[in-house]
C-alpha cells in the first residue's frame, strides 16, 4: 500500500506510530423511531438506562479525578447534571408516555433537539456542549441494546484510535499505554476531547474530514500532533525522517532539562522572572519542577465554566490555595474572572452581542455584578494566608474602573476582617495591559497599581482592530506590528520609572524569537506555558541584555512587523 | 383628556404638534389561506397585481428621484428588483398551480417566507430589508382587493402621521406640507424609514411600542423628534414650554446663520478648515449654502448599498463628479469603499464574523478583492478633472496596507495613462486615523501619506475596546478618554512636524465641546454634519488659541473622561 498523507487539526503534540484501531461504537444516530405497546415497560427501561448511565458517570468521574484531577472531572459532573436537567430527562419519560414511543425514540427526539440547540449557538463553547449531550444520549442508548461494534474496551495493544468524534467520555476512559494518540473526523481546537487529549499528554489530530474514511482497521498510520499531520501507511524513507525529527525532539528536551534549576540571568547579569500560566489547579503541582518561579498568570475562569451554578467562596477558596501551597511561597498572579465574550457561562445568563471581543467581559461583568468580584476576592485573600498570591484585574480600560475595583478590594478586606476571617494582609494588586487606552495611560495607572501584567493576545486584537480566530484578517495579527512595541515599551517605561515591575502573560512571552526584544526593553516578569520555561531560559542565558538594548533601538525605527521579525531571527548574541 | 407621554426613538429631529392622523391600510397579514378552483384566473390575478405594482413602483421612483435624489430611489428600485428576482414571483405562480391557492394566499406565503429569512439573518442592514419584502407584498395584495381602511393619500390637512410601521414607499410618499411628523410602533435607528425621514426633513419618532394604541384619531400629539418624547394631549403648559424650546432652536438657528460665510477663525488669528461629511450626492448640492469649506469626508459606500450589483465605473464616476462639481474647486475627500463588518452587501458574498469591527472589511477587503478599488480609483481619478478631489483609504492598520494600495493606485494611474482616458494629475492621497496602530505610528505615515483623517468613531471602539452599540459597556464610549487625546494629539503632532494637514471626520469635530480641545491640539481640517458647521464656528471665533493650547496642557495630565469632560465644560475663552 502506498503511502498517503492526510490533514487534520493537530491539537496535541506528539509523533507516534502504531496500528490504526477504527473505533465503531453504537450511536444514537442509528436508531429509528418506533412505537410500543407497552408505555410502561418503556417507562422503566428509560429510567433503568438513567440510573445506569448515572452510576457509570460516577464512576468515570472518580476515575478521573484520580488521573486527571477535579477539573477534569467537572465535564463528567456536566453530563450528570444534563440527566438531571428538567429539560432532559422529563421530556423522553412524557414522549414515551404522550406519543407512545419506544426509549430508544425518546431518548433519540430529545437528546437531537437539545444538541441542535447547542448547536445553534453562536458562542463555540456553547456549540461544543452538543457533543456533551450526544455523550449522555449515546450513553443511555448503549444500556437499553446489546452493544455491537467495535469497543474501546476491546483495545489490547498499543494503537492508535481511528474515530468519528471521541466524547470527552471516552477520552477521559483512554488507556495512556495502549492508547499512543487518536485521530477523528470532527471536532475543534476548543472541544473539551482537545482539552482533555492535552491534559493526558495523548498526540492527537481532529477534524481529518473524510479523509479519515481510508483508514482501515489494521493500516499502519504515523501521526504528527503538532503539525496535524496524518500518513496512512508511511514509507520508510518517511519513517526514517519523523524518526529523526522525534530524536531531535528528544534531544532538545534533554538538553534543555539542564535549564530547569537556572536562573534567567542575561550573560551581563539582567536577571528576569520565570513563570508559568496555568488555567487549572493540577496544572500547579509540576511547575517548581518545570523551572517556574512564580505563576504569572492563574486563569481562574477555568474554574467557573463547565459547571451549573457559580462555584462558591469555599469551593475558589480551596483551588486557589492549593495553588498557593503547591508554589511553596512563590508569587501566584491570580486573575479575577476573565467571562464574557467568546468565554460563556450558562449560569451567568450573559447577553448575545454583536462584537463580543468589544462587549460585556472580564472587569466591565465583575463591576456590574459586584457580588461575582467579592466572593472571589474574599476567597483570593483567605487563600493569601498560605501563600504569596497577587490579585490582577482583566481588560482594565481607564482608571475608574481600576479604582473601582480597588475600592471593592478595600471593601471586601474590611468585611473579612469585621467577621474576623484570617486573609493575607499584603497582597499586590496589579492590571492586565490588554487593551491599547490601558498601555497608553500606563504612567498615571503606574502611579496606583502594584504591578502591570501585558495581556498581548488581546492587545494586539485591539491595537491592530483584529479578531485573530478571524481568518479572513488573522493575517494582519502580530505581535511584532510596531504599533503594538511602542505600547509595550510605553508600559514596561512607565513601571520602571517608578520602581515597579511589568510582567507579560502573552504568547509573545514564551517565544524564543520574542526574547532580545522582551529584554531589550526590560522585561522583567515573563509568563508562558510551563512547557516553555526551559526554552525561553535557554535563550536569556545565551543572551547579552546590553546588544538587545541596542537592538531594540533599532527595531523601534523599523515601519513593518515583517522588518522587526527579520532583524529579530537575524539578530546573533 | 389628561396628558399621556410616551417614548419612543427620535430618529429625525423637530418639535411638531398637530392632529393625530392614524393610518391604518389593508395589510396582507389579515390574509387567510384560501383554495381556488380556477388556478388560471388566479394566475392571471397575480400576473395582473405583479403588473401593476410594477407600473406604480416606476412612478413612485420617478416621483423620488424629483424630490428625494437617485440614492433615496434605489430603496424602490431595491422592491423592483424583488418583484423580478426568481425566489419571489416564480414561487407564487407555482403555489396557486400546485396547491391551488388563490392569489393571496400564494403572495401571502412567498412574502412570509422570504420576510422571515432576511429577518433571521443576524446583519441588521439585511433584516430591515424584510420591511421592503413586506411592503412589495403588502403593494401586490393591495392591487388585488378593494382597499379599506384609511390610507396616506386620505390626508387632507396638516397632521402628525400615526402608524405601526411605515414602508419606505409610505414615507417617499409623504408630503411634507401634510405631514408634520410621524410616530411609528416598530423601526429601529438603521431602517430605511428613519434614513428618508431624515432626509425629506420630517420629524420622526420610532418604536413607540404598545404605547401608540393609546392614541385615537384625531387626538392631539406633541412630537420631538430628537428625544423621542411623544405627548399625547399635551397641557398648555407643557406646549408653552416646547413652544420656547422651539423658539431658541429658531432664534439659535437666526443667530447662526450669520455664521455661514464668515472663515473659521479663532480671534487670535488660528484658521482652520470647516468641512462637511456627506453620504451621497445630493447633500453635496447645499454643502456651500451651509458653510462649509471642502467635503472631509465623503462615504462612498451609500452608493453601494441597497443595490442588487456592484455600481460600474461609470456610475460611481458621474457620483464623485457630481460632488466635485458641486464644490466649485473646493477640496472633496472621498473615501474608498468601507464596506463589511456591520455594512454589507448582499453581492459581495461576505463571510458571517463572530467579531464584525475586528474583521474583514473596507481597505482589507479591498486589497483582497483589488478589482473593487481599482474600478472605484478609476471612477474617482477621471472624476478629479471636474474638482479637486483627494482619496482617502479607511482602516489602514499598518505601513503594508498603505503602501499595497498605494501601489494599487500608481498602478492605476498608469492604465488609466495608457488607455488616453483623462484624469486628475495631482491627487492627494491620505489615510484614516481609526485604528490605534495607525495612531500610534503617525510619525511612520506622515513621511509618506499627504494627510490624516481622525475618525474618532472607530478609534474609540478599538482603544478602548468598546462596541458602542452594545448597551452594556456603551458607557465606556467617549472620545475624551485620555488615552484617545493622546493618540489624537500624537497623530497631529506627527502631520505638523512635517508640515502635513491632519483633519478629523469622526462625530467629536462636530461637538462645539470638543472645540477648544482640539482647537488646542492644533486640528487643521475638522469634518462634520453640514447641520453642526455654523454651530462649531461660532464656537471657533469666539475662542483664542491660546487659550486652548493652555486648557490642553492641563487636560494631558488627566486621568479621566469625567475630568476632561468637566474642564471643557468649565473653560470659558
Amino acid at each position: 500500500m502506498t503511502e498517503r498523507a492526510l490533514q487534520g487539526l493537530g491539537v496535541s503534540a506528539g509523533i507516534r506510530t502504531g496500528k490504526a484501531f477504527v473505533y465503531a461504537p453504537v450511536r444514537l444516530t442509528d436508531v429509528e423511531k418506533k412505537k410500543t405497546q407497552d408505555v410502561d415497560t418503556e417507562v422503566e427501561r428509560l429510567r433503568e438506562a438513567k440510573s445506569a448511565c448515572q452510576a457509570e458517570l460516577q464512576v468515570l468521574i472518580e476515575k478521573a479525578q484520580r488521573t486527571l484531577g477535579e477539573e477534569k472531572a467537572v465535564i463528567l459532573k456536566g453530563q450528570i447534571s444534563f440527566l438531571q436537567d428538567p429539560t432532559f430527562y422529563p421530556p423522553m419519560e412524557k414522549l414515551i408516555v404522550s406519543e407512545q414511543w419506544t426509549a430508544e425514540s425518546a431518548i433519540h427526539q430529545v437528546v437531537t433537539q437539545v444538541a441542535s440547540l447547542f448547536e445553534s449557538m453562536k458562542n463555540e463553547y456553547m456549540r461544543e456542549r452538543a457533543a456533551d449531550v450526544r455523550d449522555v444520549g449515546n450513553r443511555m442508548f448503549a444500556q437499553l441494546c446489546e452493544r455491537k461494534g467495535t469497543q474501546l474496551s476491546d483495545i489490547g495493544e498499543p494503537v492508535i484510535l481511528v474515530a468519528d468524534d471521541l466524547t470527552p467520555s471516552d477520552t477521559v476512559q483512554l488507556d495512556k499505554n495502549l492508547v499512543l494518540g487518536f485521530v477523528t473526523r470532527i471536532g475543534g481546537k476548543t472541544s473539551h476531547t482537545a482539552i482533555l487529549a492535552n491534559s493526558l499528554g495523548i498526540a492527537a489530530i481532529l477534524g481529518l474530514g473524510d479523509g479519515i474514511d481510508q483508514i482501515r482497521h489494521g493500516d499502519e498510520l504515523l501521526i504528527d500532533g503538532s503539525t496535524g499531520n496524518c500518513i496512512l501507511s508511511p514509507s520508510a524513507p518517511t519513517k526514517e525522517s519523523y524518526h529523526a525529527l522525534m530524536q531531535r525532539d528528544e534531544a532538545e528536551k534533554a538538553e534543555l532539562l539542564a535549564y530547569v534549576d537556572r536562573d534567567a540571568v542575561t550573560k551581563d547579569g539582567f536577571r528576569v522572572e520565570l513563570a508559568a500560566n496555568i488555567g487549572t489547579v493540577e496544572e500547579s503541582a509540576s511547575l517548581i519542577s518545570q523551572g517556574a518561579e512564580a505563576v504569572g498568570l492563574y486563569r481562574t475562569e477555568f474554574l467557573f465554566m463547565g459547571q451549573s451554578q457559580m462555584p462558591d467562596e469555599e469551593t475558589q477558596y480551596k483551588a486557589y490555595r492549593q495553588v498557593a501551597e503547591a508554589m511553596k511561597g512563590r508569587p501566584v498572579v491570580i486573575r479575577t474572572l476573565d467571562i464574557g465574550g467568546d468565554k460563556e457561562l450558562p449560569y451567568l445568563d450573559l447577553p448575545k452581542e454583536m462584537n463580543p471581543f468589544l462587549g460585556y467581559r472580564a472587569i466591565r461583568l465583575c463591576l456590574d455584578r459586584k457580588e461575582l468580584l467579592i466572593t472571589q476576592l474574599r476567597a483570593i485573600l483567605r487563600a493569601g494566608v498560605h501563600g504569596d498570591v497577587k490579585i490582577m484585574f482583566p481588560m482594565i480600560s481607564g482608571m475608574e474602573e481600576w479604582r473601582q475595583a480597588k475600592e471593592i478590594y478595600d471593601q471586601t478586606r474590611e468585611q473579612l476582617s469585621q467577621e474576623g476571617i484570617p486573609y493575607a494582609d499584603s497582597v499586590e494588586l496589579g492590571i492586565m495591559i490588554e487593551i491599547p487606552s490601558a498601555a497608553l495611560l500606563a504612567s498615571r495607572f503606574a502611579k496606583e497599581v502594584d504591578f502591570f501584567s501585558i495581556g498581548t493576545n488581546d492587545l494586539v486584537q485591539y491595537t491592530v482592530a483584529v479578531d485573530r480566530m478571524n481568518e479572513k484578517v488573522a493575517y494582519l495579527y502580530d505581535y511584532f506590528h510596531p504599533a503594538v512595541i511602542r505600547l509595550i515599551k510605553t508600559v514596561i517605561d512607565a513601571s520602571k520609572a517608578v520602581g515597579k515591575w511589568s510582567g507579560m502573560c502573552g504568547s509573545m512571552a514564551g517565544d524564543p524569537i520574542a526574547a532580545p526584544l522582551l529584554l531589550g526593553l526590560g522585561l522583567h516578569e515573563w509568563s508562558m506555558a510551563a512547557s516553555s520555561l526551559s526554552k525561553v531560559k535557554k535563550v536569556i542565558t545565551d543572551l547579552n541584555r546590553s546588544d538587545c538594548a541596542a537592538l531594540v533601538e533599532r527595531i523601534l525605527e523599523m515601519d513593518t512587523a515583517a522588518e522587526v521579525r527579520e532583524a529579530l531571527l537575524a539578530f546573533k548574541p
